[in-house]
This record gives C-alpha cells, structure tokens and sequence, in this order.
C-alpha cells in the first residue's frame, strides 16, 4: 500500500491580515517539511481568516485574496517547498456564475486550493454552506459544485470544507464516488460546550460513508465572538480513530498513513475526471506524482490527546478567546473594574491567565453603598493575583449629579453604574488599555445589569456563563491553583457571599431574583432550548416562579429593543446594521498594521 | 368578463402581538366589506408583524400564530364577514418537511392563508426566499412548494409573497401555467431610498409574464430599523398601471377589475389541481364561488397617487420610522440633549412631527466650552418648535472627574460626551421618556462620535443620513413649514455656523475632517457602493484624501469592533449575538400588554 506522511496544522489566523496569515503558512509549512511530510493542510479560509461576513461582499478584498493566494504558491517555491502540496483555505470567487437577484455581489467562495511547484494547481468551493446559529453563509457565499481529488504519490485524495462533512450528501458520497483514498477536510468549527464528541462521531460516521481515512483538520483561537477549540481528529475506513489533536494548542498533528492506491485512469475505479457524481457534483482531478513512495517504516502516529474535562474546557475556552480578542485588536493590556464579588473576580483571574497579571489593571471604585468587605476583597483579589490595582471613590461624581438632578430609585441605582462606565472609558482612553464587562449570562437574560454601566466593555468574558457556572468555574480555577501548589487566585469570602449589586444599602440579588440554582435551570430550557412556558412548567418548576422569571427575561429582552446598545451605521440607507466591511488588519489605505 | 372588487389594506402591522393584529384585520375587513369588497388582502405577516426572526424557532410562538389564525377566521365570519375571502400573512410550519441537519427547528414558514366562512381554506408558503440586505430568511424558513390559485366569483386568483416577485422563475411564471385572472401579491418590503421606482416597474414586468392583472399590497409603519412606505400596485397585463397607494399612509385601496373568467376543470385553460408547474410548484387550487356576479357597473378605480420628492420622501420615511419606534415600545414622550447643533436641531424637529412637541423633552448641557450662540440656539429651537426645554450645566460632574481623574486630550473630550449621556439615561430612567440619539452617517462612518457618550439613545433618527442630506432636509423642512405658513422649526444660525462639537475651544469638524460634501461623496462610494480606494480614486477624488478618508473608516470599524457597543447575550454558549426570542408584546409570561 502506499505510504503518506500527513502534516495537519492546527493553527490561528486573523481576518483581514492576509501578509501575517501567509506568513503563518510558510512558517508551518517549513516546520512540516523539516518533520518530512508529504502533504500539508491548513484550516478553512486560512489565508483571509474567518468569518470573514461583508469583506466577502467587497471586491477589492476578493481580488486581495486571489492575489495573496498566487502569491504565496511562489513564496513557498522559492523558500523551497514547492515540491510539497499544499492544501489551504482562502476566498475566491466563482468565474461562471451568472449575476442574479438575490445573489452575493461578485460571487464570492469560500475556497480551498492546493499550492504545488509554484502554481495554483486545483480550487475548490465548500459545497454545503451552513446558515443557522453563528453561520451567515448563503449571505456571503456562492457554492461550490465540484468534487475535487489530487492524486499525491499515488493516492487520491479527496478535499472537502466543514459544512461539506456536516450535512448529508455531496463530497462525503462523492469521495466514495471518485474511489479517495484519503478524505481531508480544513475546518473553521467554531467550539460549543460538548461538541467535541458530537465532532468525534461525525468524523467516524463520514469516514465509514466516504470508505476512507478520513482527516478533520480544526482551527485555533479566537475571532471575535468565536473561539476555535482545534480537536483535529483523524479516523481510519472503519470509523476508528487514528489520531486526535489537543484542544486549545495550536500545533501540527503529522502522522503516517498507509493507504489505497491510485489506479490509473479510471482512478480506482472511481469516477473520471468531468463525471457527475452525488448531489452534482463535477469530478475535478489533478494528478501531483503517480508513483508511490519507497516503502517506510511507520513513525509517526499523530498522537492522541485526551479531551479536558468540562469546567477545564470551558475556562480554557474563556482564555484563549479572550487573548486572541485582545492581541487581534491591537492591545496588550486590560482594564476591569473590581467590585469584590464573583463576577469581576473570574474575569480577572481569567484576564491574567489570558494576558498575564502585569497587563491586568483593576479599578476598585467604592460608592457609599460599597461594603467594607467588598473593598477588602477586591484588594485581596489582587494581592493574590499580582494584577496593578488602585481606588477611585465615585462619591464626588454621584454628589454632583445628585446636585443637579432629583434622582431616586432605580435612576439613582442605575447613576452609580454609570459613573463606573464613565471611569473605565475614562481610563481607557487616557491609559489605553481595553474595558472588559464582568456580566454574566443570567443577570444579563433578566436584565439584571445596568446598560451603559457595567454594560461598559469591549468584550465581556463571561456573558455566556450562567450565574452556577461562574460559581463552578471559580471554584475550579482554584482547585486547579492548588493542585499547581499555586496560590488560588479567588478570595474565598467572593465566591462564600451571598451575591450583592451594592447600589443600595443591605441589597442582595436574591431580592429581586430567584436563587439562581433554580433560576439558571429555568433559563436554560427558555433562552438555550426555545422550550414554552407550558414546557417549563411541565420540566417541573412552580407554575408562578416560572412565569416570574419568563416576565423577567421578556421585560429584559423589551428593554434591550428600547435601547440598543448603540448607533450602528447601515451600509444601506434604512436598512438592519451590519458590519461594515472592514475588519481587523486588512485595511483600503496605504499605512497598514497594528 | 366577471368583475371583482379588491380591497387592499396597506396598513401596519406589531411584531408579536396578535392580539392586536387580529384586531387590526377585523377592523379593516369590516371596512372593505363597507366598500361592497368581494375580496380583501393584508401584507406578509400581517397577524405576527414583519420581521419576526428568531421568534420564528420558537414553537410556542409558531403554535400560537397557527391558532391565532383559526380564531380570527371564527371571529371574522362571527363578526358577519363568512362569506368575505380574506387573504392574510402569518406564521405557519411545513407538516412534511422532514427534521434536517441546518435547517431551521420546527420547520417555520412565511405563509398567507384565505379564510372563508369561519375556516382556514387553502395555507400556502412563500417559495423564494430572501437572505440578503435587511434579510436573513434562509435561517428562519422552510421554503413553500405550492402555487396557490383561489377561484372566487368565478376569476382564478394566484397567490405569492413578496420575494415571489422579486427573483425570476416560480409563481409568477407558474401563476400563467395556471391560468389565472390575478395575481396578488402579498409583501412586506421595505423602504430604500429610490426604491419605489424599481417596485414600479418590477410589477410591471412580472405582470406582463404572469399574464394577467398583478396587484402588489404593501405594508406601512416602521418596525424596529425597518420602515415600511406602503406604495401599493396594481397592474394590468400589459403592463400599464392601474392604481397605486400614497406613501407612508395607512388606508385601503378599493378597486374594481375587470377580469377574465376562469373556465371549468381544467381551469382557464391552466393545469389542473396537482399538477407540478414552473420550479415544481404543485398547483394547489380551491374553488369558494364559480359563478360570476351580476354585472355592475365599475365604481370604485382605487386612485393614483402622486410620489413624494426626494426630499419629503426621506424627511417622512424617518418621521413614521420614529414614530413607530416610540409606540411599539410603549413610550410616548422623546428625550433629545440639544447643542444648538444642526443634528440634534434636525432630530428634534422630526420628533416633533412624530409624537408632537409637546411629547418632545429637551436638555441643554453646556460645558465650559459651549459657546454662547450654541446656547441661544437650542433655545432657539425649543421657542419655535414649542418642546418642553431647560438646561442643566455639567461643570459640577466635569470637575468632580477631573478631581480624580487627570485627563487630557481625547479622554477629557469623550468625558463631557459621557457626562451628557449620563444625563440623558438618568433623566429617562427617572422620568420615563425614550433618549434619541443623534448622530449622523457621516460622523458615525468616520469615527467622529463617543460610544456611551453622543452615541447613547435608544434610537438614532438620522443615522442613515450623510451630513450633507442632514442640512438638505432641514432645509425642506424649513421651506416647507414657510410653504405651510408656519414657523420653521430649525433656527437659521443651526444650519449656516461651521458645525462644531464644542469639546474644546474653538474646535470646528473641519480641523478633523475633509469637508462633508467631498467627504460624504468618498464615504458613499466606499460604504454604501463597496468600492476599494483605487476606484475611488479613479472617480476623480486625490488619492491622498481618499486614503485619509479610507483610514479614519477603517480606524472608527476597527474602534466600533473594540468597543463593540454593549453585551448581549446569545442563546448558544459562545456563539454570535442573535436576537433573543421575545420581542415587543408576545410574552409568555400571563401578563401581556404593553
């Protein structure tokens, strides 16, 4: 059987920054050939970064990629691996589709191509384009309609992109089809908590269908909202797994295979080249080198690296997104405002785990209301830690206002917050580190939090951790400290105390919410699950408790409508707010970079 | 030839509330029948308002509308009306459609049923979907596969949505397979600036291939960012209009047609019940009345009115947005800091003409820097508008930061931007009137505006307004107060000063930016045409001011992707913001309204 040595690199990319992301490329590519590999791949739209949205529509930035992508078939000849076939993502567009109503302007692909000897050998477009959850892509993309297979040292191998593996249908039919040896698909999946074992049974599945090993090839780190978990995983014809990479490394997964061989034209006794196969699909072959390799001994196997257990999993995930948010956007250090409870208090462990405590600044900023032990932990949070810490009262600031302006109630709980805002914004601008919000994800579902208060923020940490999960995490961060014989970098007393906003005296959440065990249940089958009232009720919670917390979610939800968070500006006159185009480092003007 | 009167109601329409919606449809049902209707149409998703997004994956909410719609065919032929088809939008889900990985949970659909004599008779889907622009209906629906043919009075009337229309191929060419004598076409589409040209003569066209008379129902109201301009259509089959609706009102067109008979089985000529047509559209036909009604002599031609200018079109398009805006989120009165500015001026003054002026709260913040014609012109505003005004200095708060805080350049600036938005957001929360926000498109494209500062408000009137459109409308607004022998609302001073934000001394927006009617011509190209700098450039602009232009949007992107403007939270752990499902007045919780 022929031998193949595969190089599978899990690694990041940044959208826009087309020169740091082909620099990435040759630099792993260098690093797989110098490990002797044979056939190297990186992830979906690696060249441009993902998710790419409106820069898809623009073509300027179309035409940027197709150029980026010529240009480093060349750069990799020159720096000597032009022999070594290169499987990469990037954006293209289609040649042959007609201009139509509802159509993406200059259809736009989201694209894969193979590099060989300095050329642009073989494109191809993602076939099955998702768009549900964090997907838009029948917003940006024209789908590809063709089965691409490169024969390589006398296996075929059969190229796919995510959703191709994801849905029924299409290339993993139509590897079988073409008779693959080897099925690689490069992926920009981005994490969900457990769905690496939702990922693993894909795999398996895919494999037995396609009738070949089968390569998952993930992304790392973070883009914006979405963090890339990487769990490459590699599985044999059999559904049995071969290799899986570890998640939250970025790395190079390389390993052995041996594998079906090639026949000559018709290629084992698959599909000729220009045949119509499953669901449509074109049979697009390129043959790189016919002969097999010289027989090898087997060396590498790829490794397989056990999956982290979940509260580890998920901090891990807070981490690495956070550290990418903030290197992507062009900073180094961060600003949180530190009230003593629980929620400022995972956020900054997690900043200093994600950025290190020297670039972490917490601000303690006391109202009259503020509890002595909320400003003592506070100071213990960071003589634990070792992040830059000091104390800025906002009594002057709430005295002026109160000067001016007869508050009370909820207008003068909602004033202190602000003030807060204010100060970080302040901070920030003078200082120039990046505002981290410390909300969480039930406060923020009930409306719990004060918008353009502690609202204020330019990534918020923990918004997807429901109030329970914030308890389990700290807890766990702390654990895992000592087990390091580490200092744990939690106070005690901040994960003991019964949950305060401090905007009024002796206030507690429990006053206005539900023990939040009971709460986060109930949000979970309402915001997570779209379950109904009836549903809820039925799950086993007390009929007027759940309609208390639905009225709660609802009346948030209302309230976020009344203000939105911000002015947007809509590239189309009277029209939803979309991004605009540009994003991160690929920027129309001539001065570029950081 | 049988005759047919039509009542088309181009009214507005809330998302959630089907209550009221319902209420809404028996109203203007009895109204039609009042005007001898023999058939009566509302627009898309007139009983759960338009766009409903994510409440469509909500089945409590999909139930709820398949119910609210049984009920409303009761009540309506309770009311009297049995005999009256109605044809009406609504939520509904496919029976068939077979659970699929990446399509949307429960199978939602964008339908239009008729009701006759107490039941739902004939439920069809809309079958081209739209998922660009304002659009995202690929995440949301499962298309429909049906062309729906209704014989009523012995005329074969075909049945579309919207979309339907817009791309080539299905109903349209199908509703000429069947044979009928009408088309209606039911659409929430909304308002582009220009855009009412193009509907014109996209319904011209389709009518011509449908081959006979084609009438386009559109809604009006203003929905979220969405503002809906009416300018209903009907055509004949050659093309040639017969009547259209003013813009911007609500009302019913009346009219009487001539129109072929249908014949019997198989109709008119046009194939059968069942029958797979155009695009596989399975001709779906039911028959309420064969029999032609006595003549009678054509009464009732529906009008044609005139279309609006540029200017008043754009000026009204943002006063019924606001309007809306303010009502369905159960406000009634309008919070706007004035600066003696042209926005803010031009913001006051559509709120005015929205909610009433004596709706209208405005608050002057001066600063050390606010100079004394700025003072005298908010004023000045407030004297020839009648809006309630008074003045609130922020020197106290300013100096109790400063007391802290050490403050210089861009960070003492964004300050006092704080500090007012601060005011406002007390000033509502204590008071309960809505803040607007009053940006403008051109500033907000470049960067020149505070987040959490100038950017706070629930909703921005202008901020789909370049500068120069800014002083265009206030000056249409101005003449035509003159035409109308009122006060002009805006003080001349607003529009002839250099603008300036007052944040320093002396400071005008020309020390930052290029002048808005050469800016505003860059920035259009750019963002709302997608051009990349080297056509820019090519259209005549010098290549350096495009290339300052070009980084100061590509800096405020890469600002607004820093500071995205506040926290929500998603549904999925780790996933991108959507909406969550509870939007305006369908609560689950028991105690709805408003």
């Amino acid at each position: 059987m022929p031998q193949l040595r595969l190089a599978l690199n899990q690694i990041d990319s940044t959208v826009g920054d087309l020169a740091a992301n082909a620099e990435a490329i040759v630099h792993w590519t260098r690093h797989a050939a110098e490990q002797g590999a044979h056939v190297v791949a990186f992830p979906e739209m690696m060249l441009t970064g993902y998710p790419v949205e409106d820069l898809a529509l623009r073509s300027s930035f179309v035409e940027a990629s197709r150029a980026a992508l010529r240009a480093l078939a060349v750069r990799l000849d020159e720096e000597g691996f032009g022999e070594l076939p290169v499987v990469v993502g990037y954006l293209d567009r289609s040649e042959k589709a007609q201009p139509r109503y509802g159509q993406p302007a200059g259809a736009p692909q989201n694209a894969g191509a193979v590099l060989h000897r300095g050329a642009v050998v073989l494109t191809f477009a993602k076939h099955h384009l998702p768009n549900y959850g964090v997907f838009d892509e029948f917003r940006y993309f024209v789908p590809g309609d063709t089965m691409p297979v490169v024969r390589v040292h006398g296996v075929d191998i059969a190229l796919a992109i995510c959703e191709d593996l994801w849905q029924d249908g299409g290339r993993v039919p139509a590897a079988r089809s073409a008779g693959a040896g080897l099925l690689v698909s490069i992926n920009a999946s981005p994490y969900e908590r457990e769905k690496d074992d939702t990922r693993l049974e894909l795999v398996r599945k895919r494999a037995q269908e396609a009738g070949c090993t089968t390569a998952y090839l993930a992304m790392i780190g973070g883009q914006d909202e979405l963090v890339f978990d990487g769990d490459s995983i590699v599985v044999d014809k059999d559904g049995e797994v071969v290799a899986r990479a570890p998640q939250f490394a970025e790395g190079c997964v390389v390993l052995d295979l041996d594998l079906p061989a090639a026949s000559a034209e018709p290629a084992s006794g698959g599909a000729a080249h220009g045949r119509v196969v499953d669901d449509g699909l074109r049979i697009d072959r390129v043959v790189l080198s016919e002969e097999p390799l010289p027989a090898y001994e087997l060396e590498v196997s790829g490794g397989y690296a056990d999956r982290l257990e979940d509260d580890e999993e998920v901090y891990s995930a807070l981490v690495v997104g956070l550290r990418a948010y903030v290197a992507k956007n062009g900073f180094r250090s961060v600003l949180i405002g530190l009230s003593g409870g629980i929620d400022s208090a995972l956020v900054a462990a997690i900043a200093c785990d994600a950025v290190g405590a020297q670039n972490v600044y917490g601000v303690a900023m006391p109202s009259k209301y503020s509890s002595d032990h909320s400003k003592g932990d506070a100071a213990e949070l960071a003589r634990r830690t070792g992040l830059n810490f000091r104390t800025i009262p906002i009594e002057p600031m709430f005295d002026a206002y109160m000067g001016s302006l007869a508050l009370t109630g909820l207008a003068e709980e909602n004033l202190q917050a602000r003030l807060r805002g204010t100060m970080l914004m302040a901070l920030s601008n003078q200082e120039g580190q990046i505002v981290l919000a410390p909300g969480n994800k039930s406060e923020l579902a009930v409306g719990y939090s004060t918008l353009y208060g502690d609202a204020v923020g330019a990534y918020g940490p923990i918004k997807d951790l429901y109030k329970t999960s914030v308890f389990r995490l700290a807890r766990w961060r702390n654990r895992a400290a000592e087990e390091r014989g580490q200092t744990p970098p939690i106070p005690e007393n901040s994960i003991s105390k019964p949950p305060s906003a401090e905007l009024r005296p002796g206030q507690v959440d429990t006053d206005s919410l539900p023990d939040y065990d009971v709460l986060d249940r109930i949000l979970e089958l309402y915001v997570d699950r779209d379950q109904g009232k009836d549903a809820i009720v039925a799950a086993g919670f007390d009929a007027e408790l759940v309609a208390r917390t639905l009225r709660m979610v609802d009346t948030a939800e209302y309230k976020r409508r009344q203000y939105p968070p911000g002015t947007k500006i809509s590239a189309k006159g009277f029209g939803k707010d979309r991004r605009l185009p540009i994003t991160n480092r690929w920027r129309e003007s001539p001065h570029q970079g950081g």
